[in-house]
């Protein structure tokens, strides 16, 4: 197990889906900030079930509580406790995936790292797990826009083969973005989305996704070579997502079909600093930000809990068909978004205290 | 500066390009291990520049020495010190490029974050810095298939527009990899990838492409949740190289147009373990191996570098007109292929000292 | 802020004096492992305020409750969410502390560190943050226990200048300890302790003191050179207890004026094992256990807070009398006797682990 | 093995006695810090063999060099790489030993930790591996010298019984302590610690003794309460330097004898800052750094190896009588002086690092 992510900004989470609650345990988070639930609680709604009709009908309300670390609206420079109660238990549901493995889910793997696993609903591989992360991201969030004016807003951009154009990516905001339900700025291919997420629904079925994000106002100087590179922690931050297959930043996959001359961000002078013209460098080069949008996507694949009918064996081989029960999401990507822009915050807030320190040496510093 | 990776089995390298040397320090590495040079110079010599005509033609041997660590051939469990020296400086090469922050490449960032840089060369994000990885990694390889039987094996799956289907690539050998200089086994997609690279060279240009990698004979079990998942830390490790823009497990970007019944692997007994018949999981699940083959793409971006004269500004703020001198790769995947071998063996041999301690408490291990 | 430590078994503590309750994640806890709140309040009770005449008369119950990580009995090998609510709170007993910094309290560097601090109760540095680490701390003494039969017991081996000789240190169990409420098992030494503690508060001061511990039935090879040593770690997790002021191991100060033929512990054969017939190493040498009894012991001073008035300033540099109100302990080791012992085996425990995992590696091993 | 200390400015050691050297990699050391070989010398030699006539007669040069991370005389922010050749070997000194653990040295527990040991001279418990240590942390201290004014100065406070008085300790310089050979500013105690050191050599014996150390001009607020708490990291330092037994900070284990009137540290302004009048607490409150001087004490024991013949066992269990050859170290304290410095230095400046993170998003920090 390793559930904390971070050097200087560590968050640590815990919860199964069916234990008392999940929350996380923020470390290092800098003194006298303003903050309370409220500051937290917008990105817990955005990402809670049973917000709209494409997502699971489980309703949790997924209210967070400060437990620590705060005093009279202030941080403290202590750890952040952070607590959201779990209410909607249905354990019954999984009863009978007790002795069956969910193809593709996290059940037979848990089972055999820990010769043991949660009673029910996935345990730690659940999305459940996630609140934790979406709170504590949610204070890095607060912290780098009040002092770097740094802003994350990711949407869908694709659900199955339904992908939105980007060329408009730099004007998106979160409003935006949440004007329709799947979370796609561009209502009519959102329609389309929302059909495809439907019909996958009906058809008891699941369908995957991808999700986009853009990161304004990051400095240059963030990213920490060589293994802590700013897309490295990214992509690990991205990967440790629940259903997760891929990555990529800037160009990303497509530009290796691409050559050096079309693929080379020149420089320009943009007002009173030197920015690119173009940005297939997704904001990082050689792992640290260069002050243009930090870009990335992140591909979530189809849910592996369907309700179709799948042949399988369980944990003694025999041949069974599991047909699965429970309220599951048909995708994952709508809710996905705020996780993958407090996920982001996280790194970015870890790599903006790092390069704080370094900078303080600097001969320029005082 | 974070140049350290690893728990348990920890890799921190150190030195750039043009300074005495460059290595590794391996700490935690298993003691009562038979190690020698000959152990590591094999991948070193796979890495190397000048090796094929696709290569840069500087000529570096790259010859590792073990320093400490290890003693009658055998490991103490003590740091492995491994040093390779830089013998081949032309940093004349370099001189008109002071001035002028390359496009796309870490001359900028590296500027920006530390105020100051290598002189020339691209410092430590060269790709000469992959040495103290290759030489680390390559001793995790060993220990992983002495004890394990695992079989780590890379290839170029693409260059530029150029790929190879992958329909056979559990039977593919380092062997076969390297019957091509470009490192792809299928001969007639290697003369086409071959023609690509040396257009885009004679075109003072360059050209990415995609690396391949299947990790054979993995048990279940290993990779941490929730932050240290094994496809989260096989991101974060090959998002950390140099020029990479993407990283996809299993199914990757590719599999989020399916639906979840096209895409979960139904497990099925095969002999006396339960495996899965498909594996779009690319052998994880939930973060953690499920024994199949563990199957990953890892992105290169052409290379920065160019002959190709360039208009961009210097760090004045000036236009200018560069012309990259040096020599460079116009394609770095054929050289890719052991840097993604040995970083894949430093992540898992680390998480499989991870289960080890854990599993050592489980009731059924004594 | 660092609030975890360890490797493998990581504790994170969360939690001032006045929030909604302390508390800690227990991650990397192997799996399988029969466990509940029965296993971890007997410690907490030990440790609890109110328990005898010499302890602060200040009322917590201190129940714990286990939030996650556990299920049907048996831990999930997930992490593990440990909370104690605070109830007791009467913040007012601190008003007139608000702009005076208690002298060799924490009080001021937390506001020279964070630019602000607690309102009440000495926040993190607070004897109350300890309950996150005896809760975790307990969960590893059992793990200890059952799987090595380890026996971690300390006592008070001095109040002031009052001390009790060691001679029969090997056979004291934890019952003996409890026999008296100073916590000491010689019956007419505890009465001394007794009385030059009730002294000290009944002249509204405090006195210092010396916890001994001793870990019985460590193997051999527990403890990682060179910067994780076990001392050194078990020095760094007891100096980070509040009021600590020293650490020594076996012969500790005392053995620096003997020579080395006295203090040289020779080897022996004890049974199968090849042990020593002295101990002044204290149970290691070159910070690796050697299978003897784990021996050291702990300085702590006298409590800051006292109700004697004390010529000082406040924070704005004026002079004051400060005569402290609240409900404080007279002398801390009675208390701390439990906190060394879960202090000692959450060190131990990560040893441990870390050792298993080198373990499964040597050519003996399977 | 843990070798890497820090979690910013992170030291990793590497090197046996015997093998071909020893060094460090620093990672994370500030940019733009002027900083050559001549810097990291004179620490080496204050720590080397063969200084003078109370130390071993081993010669060694132990002459340092920068392998990589610093440019024209400038550091890169990159990793620096420091390394000492070996040179004086003389296994055959150790040809006796390998069947015969010595007494209270460390071959025993790296045998039953590893299942093998370096075949002469310690391997890494060998005072050797801590010049790795010295070069990394004299670089350190240069960085704290500039920045922020800190002196750090140890000297030996006890051979055996005689010790030096401490009541001018704020004034002593390291020219001072470096005027006598034992490294005490009294020359008339310095004598007698010399004359008994020689007596213990004579006699093919070995006694041991105690170093101070204070750290001058420390800002307040360094340290990350509560697990890295200042003291508590200062207290892992020195407990991993060979043949250390204990630790102490400000008034120590002597401390604990006092009431709380006596101990506590009244406050009284000095100048602009607020201070304390006596300095009990060490300058650390809490885990922090007060602003007062850092004092610490480090116990060290009669060094293991001694000419004198010792009965013990052997490997197998039989009865030897073991008369180490080799040259050793009749004391360790001359040579640790600069040793516990740069450890401090070491600590000082992660601590610095992390409160300057911290710092920069205060309110008042812009």
């Amino acid at each position: 197990m390793s559930s904390t992510l971070g050097t200087l900004f560590k968050v640590s989470t815990f919860g199964e889906s069916h234990c008392r609650g999940v929350g996380a345990i923020v470390d290092g988070c800098p003194s006298q900030v303003e903050l309370s639930e409220s500051d937290i609680q917008p990105q817990l709604d955005r990402r809670r079930p049973g917000q709209s009709i494409i997502t699971t009908p489980r309703q949790e309300k997924d209210e967070v509580t400060i437990m620590s670390g705060v005093e009279n609206g202030l941080t403290l420079g202590t750890p952040i406790g952070l607590f959201v109660a779990n209410r909607d238990h249905k354990p019954g549901d999984y009863k009978d995936m007790r002795s069956i493995p969910r193809p593709s889910h996290a059940d037979y793997t848990y089972q055999m790292k820990y010769g043991v696993r949660a009673a029910s609903g996935g345990g730690r591989s659940s999305a459940r797990e996630t609140i934790g992360r979406v709170a504590a991201g949610a204070i890095a969030e607060k912290i780098l826009r009040l002092k770097y004016g740094v802003e994350i807003v990711a949407w869908v951009h694709s659900v199955g083969e339904i992908s939105v154009s980007t060329d408009n990516d730099q004007e998106i905001s979160r409003a935006d973005v949440d004007m329709t339900d799947v979370r796609c700025s561009d209502r009519t291919v959102a329609d389309r989305m929302m059909q495809a997420i439907i019909e996958a629904r009906d058809a008891k079925d699941s369908v995957g996704g991808i999700v986009e994000c853009v990161c304004r106002n990051v400095p240059s100087g963030w990213g920490e070579p060589v293994f802590d590179k700013l897309d490295a922690k990214l992509a690990q931050a991205m990967l440790s997502l629940p259903a997760t297959k891929g990555f990529e930043v800037g160009s990303g996959f497509a530009g290796t079909t691409l050559r050096g001359s079309a693929h080379n961000d020149a420089f320009a002078t943009k007002g009173k600093r030197i920015g690119t013209r173009t940005n297939n460098s997704g904001g990082i080069q050689g792992g640290i930000s260069n002050g243009e949008p930090i870009v990335f996507r992140v591909a979530f694949k189809p849910p592996a809990t369907i309700g179709l009918s799948q042949e399988t064996v369980d944990f003694d081989g025999n041949h069974v068909t599991l047909e699965a029960k429970g309220r599951h999401d048909p995708c994952v990507v709508p809710r996905a978004v705020p996780i993958v822009e407090t996920m982001a915050a996280m790194v970015l807030l870890d790599c903006a205290l790092r390069q704080e320190a370094g900078a303080a040496f600097r001969p320029d510093s005082n």
